[in-house]
């Protein structure tokens, strides 16, 4: 920590910055400088008490933490990258993922023809909710259990593993049961409590960034994962909110590659939650491949006008088609598969 | 809903979009304009399939709805002030009720010391966390239970009704056995599972303000209460993201006038959170009374230095006495008690 | 400057970056840490280049600024409360000014009954725009040089001080010739050219904040103006842009006491842009004054639904005077006049 | 426009509405729905008086334009992509050029090394600023025309035109004397007045996107150069503020798919700017090309550590040739040169 004192105080009020600073546990370092005196405390942050608190005391201006607050997601602590891997599908080796379906499980005729579809267009993992979290409590909420198990049969038919969302603490028994990876959603992103209980599955989980989540405390979310011993996963950019009205939200590539400098778990690109436009979709796989992304989740519906659920923002069976086939030169100059 | 024609599409293209209209029940007008053709489409929004799965059809240019799509919350269906009860204290009346205690429950006697501190002062409300959700899964957790039996103690001696969080639909019984009031944190006012289980309590719920949540959409969390037979919701405002980093959060003032106007719901402003600082919290109450608040949460502790949680924005006791005194002037120019 | 130097780096690579500081006239203090090593520099941030710079080395993770950067509107450099007068009225005074006028000087007829209203109704300062930044090239860009003689006309008759807009370095000397006030806008708080004209005239400069500025950046605009020997300064919130759609803008009144304890440049506020709904004004100038405003800017049309520029956020002539006996008691709970 | 009246107004409060429309000259449609009226409003509302002060009216609950306010910079004004030429190099073809050099010109030696080391390592356009805005009026303003002379001689010794900032309308004819392009910066991209004067130079205009510049406005901005009859305009993004704060700003790379769909401009990246770290230029890079950018912006400078400004950002002139190597494949794979 780096404590800065305001400017005139007396020697008095800074020796009881100096005893406070021991009392937690830290090694003052004091620097006097031409306006100020800084006071670097040296010490294990992520053990010992905050200092932050000094911050409210009149002769303090400013406390700054400079360690990182993550360890296990941390590169520091497992420097190569990891993979995880559902029904032997691997996330984060060489070759890029195609996570694909409906935004919502809505009939066995629709989750099928879809399922299908996708395979046959090169998808690897399908998706597909069945507890869906809605603004209003008067939207579409999802099939439930009967969802989990049309998505069951489909991986059934076409050897797909399955990611669909978990969305309460109550529901990760029956989730687990069913899914191949959990997916938390971006609402969901610090439900502590919900995180806890999807790490304890030992399923796979795909941890969504919150909408107004900085990236230090997306890796801190995911720190919850790992630290209830689940090594599975997987973080998910789903764009951010920000002022522009144009898309609904604003996909931020660059955590490609920020999450790859700071930490060894793969990362995912929803391009349709992220901009909420179907015409947009295939500009930002190409980035997001040719930036270093391992998977893709891409929402696909065979007549999205009549989705029950965020239709403008999911492509038509042919469309992923035409997606696939021009993804391809960028996967193979991004060095992937 | 209001759909936009791209221009020069053909009639054909047209029709396609007048008839899927009507086969999702709405009453299309087409208006034929300058440059655009525009259709309006006259049905209820709330209980017909929505057509904003339009926007993804390449004839389309636009899809916005006109109606609210917040109903029980809404001032149109409840005209008056509502007014919410906790123990006798009635939160959305005359009198501006003050919530004070500390971010978190610590020990007994820093508790007690508090409570007895802020009754004495003028606060009717005592606030503390019990359950705590953190950024980190290092950092302190709240006592759980242990922290729900002082608080039910302080009640006991002080006569104040208390308010705590709950951050886990699993906790719900057990928090509403103590509690005279649940607090929704701003992380878990999306976390529709737990709304739902705070409404079955049948306890009071203070419903906090996302991080970067929209105002429609915290009306829209606040129907899950309402929706779910719990007419005890009170809205409150704890700052907003912004780009700005000098304080923590953006306090959103200007919800007092709005929330007011669409709603009949009572607001309660939490300048602790708000801000992050204490030395900004007299200010923003004396703001938020005068812009009409019903109540005000804010945190305090004997010796926030070394507070186990957010010790940079929690009053002294000797603080809060000042403050209480500071506001009298700010509660009689706005016609309060 | 804080640097932090990455964890397992050689001796070689930290005695690089502690000989770097050297050369750029810092003083390091190195601090060995458990997992890292912090190196304080010490010396005048403010004079000596810049080790930002640092922080692309491979060694370094981070370069931390601990010197606040603006200095001749910092409260350390004049710890009394400035103030500026204009025409004979003081602003930053015992007494809250009220600046009110419409958005754009239309023609002499809506710009005397306006003003000889504002000033029955108690206002002390008139506004108007006579060159206005106008998001699209085809709106309405202000009367010019003619708005100004009107302003002109309207002083001699009501005998209020002007305050209008500057937005070209080459209008600084004509503009100046007429205003009492200069307003800098929104768009051009970081257009340091013009900032530098504006403070070159000797004229009071209000300077509004920028839609997305920090308080920092505001504050080091302003120091633009107090750099260039005019001590005239204001400064005026008019609302930043956040991700809330229901208000044109969200207004920070924050700011208010924040500005206070950092500068003692008086501050302004205008809730007119500042939400963009003239129905919400009321509200936020009751909090702004209780908070501790030095004077509102407050946009004022005789008949808003015919004004050529902003028309949803100006009060009438009517609303203003109610406006005014509603601000009583807040401005006298404020302790001012 | 679409008005959307409040529930249960009268039918006199409803004619008032349309009478005010017919006097703007707009030919009112009356939408009788379940809850509320809605009346479309068909007329140009880029010629016709705006109806948007209606929304003060108190039976107005909104009202919402449906055309879209740019016009020239539009696709559907010019279908086919437009070019932009600056000494025989064509931006907005089928070759992807590559704007390369320092943030500040310092020196004829570190301008000099820099541009032979670009241009060798493949850069088509040289950058570099002479002019430079600055958040402090303390810090390093530029050369100013010295460092014009500069940038021509390294033009005259490698051929490369160059691009150089316009901060200040007095300096238009100076700057274009010797620019190729000139560059508005972020802060004056809403400084209309500077892009009037840009314009009018005759030379091709890079406009960056503002720092909180939402697509319509930037877009809006352009056409204040289309307006004044200047062709040659190129569309910037160097991205926007947010909340995140481990970059210096969020480079908004859906701006590619959005602008293309939406205007016939060029489209050029700047991740210098955009991201604040020069590790982050390459994944940026490789992002960019592969959504389909015209050119990018990136600042290099043999010593980055002792750059005058923004030395973090800049890349070495080893780490330039390495980019420009790595982004070969993603360029064939995007179909470009």
């Amino acid at each position: 920590m780096i404590i800065v004192l305001r400017p005139k105080i007396t020697r008095r009020e800074e020796t009881a910055v100096v005893r406070e600073i021991r009392k937690l546990g830290y090694t003052p370092h004091i620097m006097r400088g031409v306006a100020r005196t800084v006071i670097g405390a040296i010490g294990d942050e992520r053990t010992h008490a905050s200092l932050e608190p000094l911050a409210s005391w009149p002769q303090v201006e400013s406390v700054t933490p400079i360690q990182k607050r993550f360890k296990l997601v941390s590169r520091d602590a497992h420097p190569t990258n990891s993979t995880v891997t559902a029904r032997g599908v691997v996330i984060g080796g060489r070759k890029v993922q195609i996570m694909a379906g409906p935004c919502s499980v809505e009939s066995e005729e629709q989750l099928m023809r879809t399922a299908v579809a996708v395979k046959k267009a090169g998808a690897t993992i399908l998706r597909g909710g069945a507890f869906k979290p809605r603004t209003s409590p008067y939207e579409f909420q999802g099939l439930g259990e009967k969802g989990l198990k049309l998505l069951a049969k489909a991986r059934r038919e076409t050897g797909l593993p399955i990611i669909t969302e978990l969305l309460s603490e109550n529901h990760a028994d029956l989730v687990a049961e069913y899914a191949d990876i959990l997916q938390i959603g971006a609402r969901n992103a610090q439900n502590f409590q919900l995180l806890i209980a999807a790490a304890k599955t030992g399923k796979p989980v795909l941890l969504k960034r919150g909408l107004s989540m900085k990236i230090e405390e997306w890796l801190l979310a995911g720190e919850y994962i790992l630290a209830n011993n689940n090594a599975g996963l997987l973080f998910c950019e789903r764009g951010i909110r920000t002022f522009e009205t144009y898309t609904r939200n604003t996909l931020d590539l660059s955590v490609i590659p920020i999450v790859k400098q700071e930490s060894h778990v793969p990362v995912v690109i929803d391009p349709s939650q992220g901009t909420g436009k179907a015409s947009l979709v295939t500009a930002m796989c190409r980035g997001a491949i040719a930036m270093g992304a391992d998977a893709l989740l891409i929402e696909v519906h065979p007549n999205p006008s009549e989705a029950w659920s965020d239709g403008a923002q999911q492509v038509t069976l042919e469309g992923f088609q035409t997606l696939m086939d021009d993804l391809r030169p960028f996967i193979q100059a991004a060095g992937r598969e």
